[in-house]
Formats: structure tokens, C-alpha cells, sequence
């Protein structure tokens, strides 16, 4: 293979780290993913990369000048015109890692970096459901909730690049109290993967559900549709919040289309009462809400399509 | 003065018709306004401007091959590209109206045609307080609510016109029915003109308030600035409830600067609590709600500005 004829993409994750080695095309070539949980410190995480990328590229045999460019995804607030991860949340400690830097001084490559849920956007945008829709959101919805905002077909992270921090929205039945340092916001209270698992812990002991006391908010999902009373209030609830949410950026955006990904968020039962929920409010326009048709590859697929877009810029 | 020196700013209201002469720099040379009352279709509208045009050039002595361009506001969803009003309040009545063509066809320049929420955006974009600023919202509040959107110093419309229709925002505290056709939307029962209005009417039989029943709601405002207590408790759900989706399009779209314009939205208390409001409940950032520096000219320059723009286009 040629020189510069391959894009390496990266998504690093509070549990676990992807890399993918993909053509110009954006075809996977060859991938791999590792644990974090260990590895959470950004030289550590840096170090990984490049060991990672070093398998990858033994396995298809090719040369570490074969790599063009690479994209890479990180969990929190990133300056895609530094490449600074500004901070990440807790799970990660990170504040201002000039990840970029790091990356092209250990790879020798041009790198662009962007927050993971924008990643997951343009993996939608350009490889999944969303291609050839020039306005739309993507919703994470893992142990929070987030959103990556394509508009006029290009990714939006506002002024200070948190545009669709979205687990924070004021909507009817949430806590209208600021939320405490460290804990979900008030839309994720609802409908996050963290918020819901403390509410069926502290609802479980008042109530007759047969489901055991620790249940993910898949778990608790699955029961719903099993016909436990219970975890079926909290779908609902779940998907009327996402519901409100979606109609808000509806209104503000006028985007047609709303992904649900994420963890919790590729629950068909959630995704089909969210749908319900926004009919119930839509007035002009009915968005469409659908699942990720790339899954929990959304983000690494957006990292190699960022890879794409530097190689591109360079060649 | 040369031939295509001037560009004409048109703003159509609900009860106003306004017209601006200006030179090239934005520079206001001559201006008129006319009730448009008894003028509500579409042609007695456009004959309207024709005849404040040609009267407002007699006044400064130019001839027709003196306007290069014009810029027009339209109270509804405005499809920029065709320059077709799609729909307007109730108090127009319009539907499909292909206004750009009939400017054109009427006045013999080239026309550009946006909802005027979006020209007062547009015109604190150009000329006023948010001159530098790239990403911004600008509230209308008056009969009803509405924002215009400006992101990366552009207007934002969204996919089919609407982006900024905030007046059916779900935030905490408001009715979750879906609203009936012609009465405020959720959002806009609390915040705008006419939701205050039958707010204190129907609250004001069982309290004891000393104002009047038939209040507007600027009158109710300054009636809780001078200490009643029923119109306290008005203007401050209002402030929250703006300041909660003022929060929300800031979790969304990472804007800094949210200004309040339109008929009760320039009431200077509402800004002072709805600010607080914003704050109580910032995150990162927090957003500044300022006045519209334009105030009831916000519409017109940006109107003004549009005629600009095509100008140049066309130059």
C-alpha cells in the first residue's frame, strides 16, 4: 500500500479505548480496543495509542508512513481549533491536555481532535442514518446525556465548544435545583444511565417490583418491557424527558432528525416512547427519532472520518 | 447622487408598516411608517410600499435607478431561497405569499426576503449590540415569543424555516397540553404579551390588586416595579421562564449574549430579573441578557442590512 493511504481513528472512552486503521475510503482495514480503566492519565492513554496503532499496522503489514492523518475522540469539552481537551468529567480528571500535540508528537502524523458525542454526529453524518440530512442532533445517552449538533451539514460546538450539553435542560417534571458538583443534571436525572439507576435504587424499597435492587438502566428497560410496574414508569418518564428535550431543539433548531445512541439510548423500548411522546407535542414538523444505525461504532467511525477530513486538507 | 447609491429596509408588521431609505454604509436618509390595519393582504401591502418608497424619494430629491437593492421583513416562516412567506399569524393571514417576486416585479430591484425576528437578529448583528459578537440570540417578546439565531455570524433558519420558534418551548412550570390553534403557546402564556394579558385577567377577579382588569402586559410590569403584588408575581414567572429558555438555548447552542427586544421584551425589569434568573442557574458559562440596543429598530435595520447584502451580491 501507499504512502499516506490509510487514516487511523481513535476513540477514547471512560471505560475503554478503540483505534481503527481504516482506507482513504473510510473501509475498517483492521481495529482493536483496550481498557482504560487503568489507563487514565493522558500520557498513559497516549502511549496505548501508539502501541495500539503499532499492532494494527504489523497486522495488515503495513508501514507507520502509510498513516495520513488521524481523528481522534475525546470525553469532555474539547477546542477543536487547539486540539485541547478542556475538561473531561470525573471518571477521566482531565484539564487541559493538549491532546493534539501529544498525539502528533508521538505519532508523527497530522491529528484533529473533537469531543466524542460530536464524533458520533459525524459518524452518523457521513457512514450512518444521517447521511445526506444537513440538520440534525445525535443524543448519547449513556451515563449522562449529550448531544452532537450537525448543522448546514457541518458539526456545531458553539462559543465554547460545550454546545449540546444538553443533560442540564430545564424541562416540566425535572429538579429545578442547580445540580451538585458530580451529579447528573437534571435532564440525565431522568433519562441518563446514572440518574435512573439512583432512582429505582431509592424508589426500589417502597414498591412491590420482583426485579432486584441493582439493575443498569438497561436492566431496569428490559423489566419495563417484561411488564414490571415499576421499571415501566421509569421508561416512561425517561422518554417523555428525552421527548421534551427533542421537541426544545426542535423548535430552536428546526432539525428533523434526532439519533438516540449510547449505551441506554439504543433501547428500541426507549426509542419507540420517545417517538410516541414528541408526536403527542409536534406541531409543523413531526421529527423522526431513530436509533444509531452505527451503534457503539458512531464514535470511532466519526474519528475515522475526521482522519479523512485532515488527510484531505493536507494532500 | 449616483445611480444604485441606496438600499430600501422594509419591515411588515402585525400593525405597523415601516420603510427606510439608506445610503450604502447603513446610514437611515429617509424613513416613514403606515398602519397597516386596514391593509392586510398581500398586493394593498406591496402597493403600501410602493407608495411610502416613492414618496420617501421625492424627499430626498432621488430617482427609483437610485435603489440598488431591498431588504423586506415578513411576520412569519420565510423561505429565504424562494422568498415565498409560508405562513403568518392569524392577524395577516398569509399563506405561500411570493413576496420577493411581487417586491420585484413592484419596485424593478433586486429583493431578499427574511421573518422579521430573524432581520432584528440581523440587525443587532450588523449595526447594534452584538457587532462582533458570532454566535447570539435575539428574543422578540411581544404578542408572542420568538428568537432569531445568528451561529457563526449567519443567520440560522433551519431545515424548513422555523429554527426559533420558541414560543412552544416545555420548560418547568408551564402547561404540557398541547397549545389549541391561535392561543399562545406554552412558553408564551407566561412571557409574552398576550399570555400575561389573560393571565392577569384571569387571575385578577380573586385578588387584591388596586390596578385595572384590562392591563397590557408592559402596564403589568410597571405596575410590579411600583410594588403590586399580584403583577410582581407575573412579571417574575415570566423571568423565569425566559431565563429557563434562555438556559436551555445555552445548553444547546453555546451562545454568550441573548438580547431582549419587541414590545414587552424591552421593559427594562424583565431583563434585570430574567438575568438573575440565567444566573441562579449557569453552569460554565453565563450568558449576559442585555437590551436590544436598536430597540423597535432592530427589524428595519436588519432589513436595511439585507438590502445591503444583496447589493454587494449584485455589484
Amino acid at each position: 500500500m501507499n504512502e499516506h493511504a490509510c487514516v487511523l481513528g481513535i476513540d477514547i472512552g471512560g471505560t475503554n479505548l478503540r483505534v481503527a486503521l481504516a482506507d482513504l475510503s473510510g473501509k475498517i482495514l483492521a481495529r482493536t480496543s483496550s481498557t482504560t480503566t487503568n489507563v487514565r492519565d493522558a500520557h498513559s492513554v497516549v502511549a496505548k495509542i501508539r502501541e495500539c496503532t503499532d499492532q494494527l499496522l504489523q497486522e495488515v503489514g503495513l508501514a507507520r508512513t502509510a498513516i495520513a492523518a488521524m481523528g481522534a475522540g475525546a470525553p469532555g469539552v474539547t477546542n477543536t481549533e487547539t486540539g485541547v481537551v478542556v475538561a473531561t468529567s470525573y471518571l477521566m480528571g482531565w484539564h487541559d491536555v493538549p491532546l493534539k500535540s501529544m498525539l502528533e508528537d508521538a505519532m508523527g502524523v497530522p491529528v484533529a481532535v473533537d469531543n466524542d458525542v460530536n464524533l458520533a454526529a459525524l459518524g452518523e453524518s457521513s457512514f450512518g442514518i444521517a447521511n445526506g440530512t444537513p440538520n440534525f442532533v445525535f443524543l448519547a445517552v449513556g451515563t449522562g446525556v449529550g448531544a452532537g449538533i450537525i448543522l448546514k451539514g457541518e458539526l456545531f460546538q458553539g462559543s465554547a465548544w460545550t454546545a449540546g450539553e444538553i443533560g442540564y435542560m430545564l424541562v416540566p417534571g425535572v429538579s429545578e435545583k442547580p445540580a451538585a458538583a458530580g451529579r447528573p443534571g437534571p435532564l440525565e436525572s431522568m433519562a441518563g444511565g446514572e440518574g435512573l439507576r439512583l432512582k429505582w435504587l431509592s424508589l426500589w424499597p417502597s414498591t412491590q417490583t420482583k426485579l432486584p435492587k441493582n439493575l443498569t438502566a438497561t436492566q431496569i428497560f428490559d423489566g419495563a418491557v417484561a411488564g414490571d410496574a415499576l421499571a415501566n414508569s421509569l421508561l416512561d418518564r425517561a422518554a417523555y424527558t428525552l421527548a421534551c428535550a427533542i421537541h426544545n431543539m426542535t423548535l430552536i433548531l428546526n432539525a428533523p432528525l434526532f439519533i438516540l445512541g449510547g449505551s441506554v439510548g439504543l433501547h428500541p423500548a426507549l426509542q419507540d416512547r420517545t417517538q410516541s411522546a414528541v408526536d403527542a407535542h409536534a406541531r409543523r414538523l413531526r421529527p423522526r427519532v431513530v436509533l444509531s444505525s452505527l451503534g457503539s461504532d458512531a464514535q470511532i467511525m466519526g474519528a475515522v472520518r475526521l482522519g479523512q477530513l485532515i488527510a484531505q486538507q493536507r494532500s
